[in-house]
């Protein structure tokens, strides 16, 4: 079979320009006679990789300098502990937005550490909105805000940023970094596994800035003490070589095609191509509220599990794979990544169009 | 320039075979129209995969059912603060032997949760030997007894293990996993980082004995909890799926070569030559004590720094790679894992009898 449309939620699909790339150097690297996962990652041919892909990310987010890049091991998951470990440093009170499964966990690893003042939820109706917030409702003595910026599972991107004062806002961007337009200076923290808009997974990026370093409480293991990887350039221990390497191109392409702006405004395109047709549709129809729509992961169902049981069935056989939805939402789900090409999501709408005729 | 002969310490070499079939099914897996990287870690093509791997480890090493396999995020450093996260569970004391860098952290991590006794050190000899234990030397109301079984930087191997009673034996066995013959059901827990030998950085083994997990301490953060890894199959979240393929393939290379005791026959028979000829040389000597050698890692020097520095800039230029010694050690080390080739150590030691011959 010639390649599919993946519609993965994680691991997704990778631009198939940075897969040729990997495929022709994996055997030999650029004349270095060896594969980018046999180089020691202190080597000069390595050290080059991993500069430039940190200088891309630098670029691609606009970093200001007061804040360190830094590649980790663990996935998100990782940082739901690491982010309390760091930061309950003065107060050890935070304040969570609530708004799916991922929250749900970080809320549950964070109260392990401190208290947890959950702001606003949106349990209520299966996590279909994104809740509003004012100021007020953010306590000022907080260690820092958590929000998850887009939800993967659910489908819901935040409008707009919750305005926290000084408070520090922490940000899981796992499912939307680099796919829209973030001024990094609002935030204290950002991070994000890499398997959604990124890399392969078994990376994860952190940006923090640089005063929230080095504050970590007493029990915190060193692996997970931001000041350890900041201090050694992400290298205290061996850190995943090629999946930075393939993060680094993944990078290096979205330059090339304009930077995250440029990405934004075909990322809206795709997505509005999808919307539009479900708003419009005699059969299926999308879950989320139009306001807090994500662009990332496009939620729908017909409403009869047997007819979306077909569907994802006959759209698997021509090619568009992967559409099952997530159990707690049912029906599909089309994760349309940067890497997502457009063709792919004229071809899955067209299929639905030929689907809903098919069964009116 | 056509593959090199690469001595890295880790990330290190890896078979040849192993990364022509990662290069050929990179864009495209067995005609699924995706990369391995983009599958979802739950997708059916995926989970076979990942089983195969699991299966292929048990077989290599003939794990008893009592314990669990299991891949993690994290290398072998964050098993420092894991082993005594999830083992200290009744005295809160651990016994540990101290035989190099590694032994050092680890060491430095586990007196941060409990008691640590150093029971032995080779310290006094820059850690070129392994120093000798007798059962009498461990507290038998440890939590747990910790070796390192081949010292990377050093470059020496346990020659046989201590004896420790009924106590858990946990061993960091990084750089000699899978290279030669051990017994399982002698340890309670062995961790290994994948990148000497077994795949690319960024993934790490966990085997461990069932009746261990589950005692964590109160603090520790769910992911460096043995028991969320085990009682999700590796997948509490996204595992780091590419370099778990990668080892897979290292695993069916080894099973086709005969399994661990067939690399161990070869490994000796490598490590043989470099070592006769340094034994016999007027110019080389190796660092280690006979009784206590690597067969992974062969650190050697001539005496002259100057030397070195010549002797490593030529073997470069001749396609021998990456020979520079630690510099706690100063001088050349040889790593020789599985996956390098005899003709590479051949290649190595007629290039030191050339060199030994223009500098007498």
């Amino acid at each position: 079979m010639s390649r599919v449309f993946n519609f993965s939620a994680g691991p997704a699909t990778l631009p198939v320009e940075v897969l040729e790339k990997a495929q022709k150097d994996l055997v030999d690297y650029k004349g270095t006679g060896m594969s980018v996962m046999e180089m020691s990652h202190r080597s000069s041919d390595y050290m080059a990789i991993f500069d430039a892909a940190i200088a891309s990310l630098r670029k691609l987010m606009a970093v200001p300098d007061n804040y360190e890049v830094m590649f980790m091991h663990g996935g998100a998951s990782s940082q739901f502990a690491m982010v309390p470990l760091n930061l309950f440093s003065k107060s050890k009170k935070a304040d969570y937005i609530h708004t799916g499964e991922w929250s749900k966990k970080a809320i549950a690893e964070a109260k392990r550490y401190g208290k947890v003042n959950v702001v606003a939820s949106s349990e209520d109706k299966t996590f279909s909105y994104i809740p509003k917030v004012t100021k007020d409702m953010f306590d000022p003595e907080a260690d820092y805000v958590h929000i998850t910026t887009n939800n993967t599972i659910y489908g819901t991107t935040f409008p707009s940023l919750p305005e926290v004062g000084n408070v520090p806002l922490v940000a899981d961007m796992s499912s939307n970094i680099l796919a829209q337009v973030y001024d990094v200076s609002k935030f204290g923290l950002i991070y994000a596994g890499a398997q959604k808009n990124i890399g392969p997974a078994g990376v994860a990026i952190v940006i923090v800035r640089k005063d929230l370093i080095g504050k970590a409480m007493d029990i915190t293991p060193t692996m997970f003490n931001y000041k350890t990887h900041a201090d050694n350039g992400s290298m205290f221990n061996t850190p995943p070589t090629y999946a930075i390497y393939i993060a680094g191109l993944v990078f290096d392409w979205l330059l090339e095609r304009g930077g995250v702006a440029a990405m934004q405004k075909i990322n809206e395109e795709k997505a509005g191509w999808l919307y539009d047709f479900l708003d419009n549709s005699s059969l299926f129809k999308a879950t989320v509220e139009p306001a807090s729509r994500s662009t990332m992961n496009v939620p729908f169902v017909t409403g009869s599990d047997e007819l979306d049981a077909t569907f994802i069935k006959e759209a698997s056989a021509k090619g568009l794979k992967t559409l099952k939805g997530h159990r707690t939402v049912g029906g599909m789900r089309a994760s349309i990544y940067n890497a997502m090409p457009q063709e792919g999501v004229k071809s899955l709408v067209a299929f639905m169009k030929e689907f809903e005729l098919r069964n009116k």
